[in-house]
């Protein structure tokens, strides 16, 4: 079925709006359209208006760039984190990944993305100045580099290490190696690889 | 990765809203939502507006209950189409697919759905009824049901075959057997069942 010729201007219009979406085809998005029809017109007020409100209305946290309800985010306000690790993320769905770990009581910094000439996205796109800042003025001891293996991801790694080469602070990255459960048999060879080169000391392991 | 504390509520709703659709589980949604964010305000507005004005605004048209911008739609009002014969189909997407194949030239009528108690949906919720009034006031000849063969479709089918049956009206449903270029091989058993049933003389199929 191709989508050419809709009965209806506003149907079309709203099913284009869907389909500008990351992912969403036409024909997922006329079901999806068709769907909304089906609801009450309050329902869609409450739909629409989401995120219209939440795109108004955002506030990105002052200290870590985290989408945020308040002007300083819950995480940087706590009096209970150590405001000396700084773990530096590229969005917020990782903040969420490392929070329910719930074994980093540090801090973090929300690059809002990573260095990608492919898509036009340079070092001052993202919040990496604000980066060099609060190392600058406050009592940051140690920054983790938490961003994906992509070449992306470590132009941007390399990129932060040598701005922050005149600090003298301690800078490490997260550890790479093969996910705990898997096989050795059907680990890439890239991560084995590093696994073997960044061991750790058997006692050290269980800390 | 679960998502469970949003750093922000605003955040958390918008979300939620995605999440209701179907189809769309918590991780897509947070996806799509903070592709929105990346969108300019002015953008997200039309975004959001898109679908609140599509279902405050929403025309139905009065012969053949097809999404339309006007009180008769492009279909229904247009003299070429041959007014006596009505293809029964279950929504919009079906005429879209008729229509697509150029080869109909009648009107439609769309249900709106189909019987489905397990869905909660009888006869009183489709425009069954007002089918019946088309055929009992107007100048119909014939009724096509282009419904699914599942058993909703069929229950259906059943229904409106009754209802039309003090009319004396023709009454026919869409050819079902082998799709053009399909081996049979691999057909289904009832599928091709029925294709050998509702055989067609051979220089019929060429018309």
């Amino acid at each position: 079925m191709s989508i050419q010729q809709f009965s209806s201007s506003l149907l079309e219009n709203a099913v284009n709006e869907f389909a500008k979406l990351p992912g969403i085809g036409r024909k997922t998005s006329l079901r999806l359209v068709l769907h909304l029809l089906k609801q009450s017109e309050h329902e869609v007020e409450v739909f629409g208006n989401a995120f219209i409100q939440l795109r108004k209305e955002i506030i990105y946290c002052k200290e870590c760039h985290n989408i945020s309800d308040t002007e300083v985010c819950r995480i940087c306000s706590n009096p209970g984190r150590d405001h000396e690790t700084v773990c530096v993320v590229e969005n917020i769905k990782d903040v969420m990944s490392i929070e329910n770990t719930q074994q980093f009581r540090g801090v973090y910094h929300v690059l809002g993305g990573i260095i990608s000439p492919m898509d036009g996205i340079g070092p001052s796109d993202l919040e990496i100045e604000s980066l060099i800042l609060r190392v600058k003025t406050g009592n940051v001891k140690e920054i983790i580099l938490a961003l994906s293996t992509t070449m992306e991801g470590d132009t941007t790694n390399f990129f932060i290490f040598r701005k922050l080469a005149p600090f003298n602070i301690k800078t490490t990255t997260i550890a790479r190696g093969i996910a705990i459960g898997d096989e050795l048999e059907y680990a890439d060879e890239v991560t084995l690889g590093r696994s073997i080169l960044n061991r750790v000391e058997f006692t050290n392991s269980f800390k």
